[in-house]
């Protein structure tokens, strides 16, 4: 799973079934990409969450018949380096 | 999903009947990568859409049968970055 | 889908039997990288074709027991860059 | 597969069910990349496991219901490049 | 299907089941990337060989229910760039 942060909501009204009214946010990895998520979670702005992908993406969005490739499926706590 | 904007159509007479009479588009992301997307939506070029690959390319792009591997589903009223 | 360029034929007499008897292709993208991909369509070296990964390269193959990861789908007419 | 090291724990504590109670570790590739895999196997900070990915890493945490997209699945004893 | 070198066994001694008992090899490709491999084929060091991803991966390695994401599926007898 990828390590982002959320940044914004996404409005696409125009927009295929399969994606359901799933929430949309714009995430951020550490490296400049930018990607659009589903958010079955409920995430604000500014928080690292973990997202997965491909058919996992699906069904974190819900069901398989979801066409979702970047889901949202939890939020951090916390995480660190091994410094050793 | 990736945000990609419309470039144009692509011709490709001679091709595999999974791929369907679907209008192909050519998208471009905001890293300068070009790729050849399925368009079920119907989107003109200049246009921002989200995108979606793998199984999930296939079943937006009609059935689980077709054999596209990105895909477009929606349309991008508007996003922006967090600014915090 | 990504367009890419037919090089040459790839010669691998020992392989598995999932591959079957597909013509196998060198082809190279638009940044310098190289992949073999199966070739159901039949397409002479130089000329621009679309290619799909993942499920879709297995049926896009003729089956989805086949183990192609990459499948040539269409022949490209011609595609252009939207000059706005 | 890819050969990854492991660096620390990553807790979060909101999830989706999918990710059941599977440890999650933070683990980096040779070249920087930082990423989230849910660890089956019980690895300590420090050592080199390899991970797989895709539908490979649903069954290798647990069943294909998981929404894990990379799992560790086994610890590396050793290895060496080709000095050829 | 990517083309790799391959450089030597790799050995995990303590893995999922998932992973039978299949040959693991260390393989690289052209630009410096090194990546683990399941080997039905039986390849020595120094061969270039073809690797596939994903789904096919796993049917590659035995069976759908190999968590293998990258197999050899075979030995190249040679290989050429197109020169026009």
């Amino acid at each position: 799973m990828d390590i982002m942060t959320v940044q914004s909501d996404l409005v696409a009204t125009r927009r295929l079934e399969g994606l359901g009214g799933t929430s949309l946010k714009v995430v951020t990895d550490g490296r400049g990409g930018i990607e659009v998520a589903c958010d079955p979670v409920g995430v604000p702005p500014g928080k690292q969450v973990i997202a997965t992908r491909g058919t996992a993406a699906r069904y974190a969005a819900g069901s398989g018949s979801m066409i979702a490739d970047l889901t949202i499926c939890g939020i951090i706590d916390n995480w660190e380096m091994d410094q050793r």
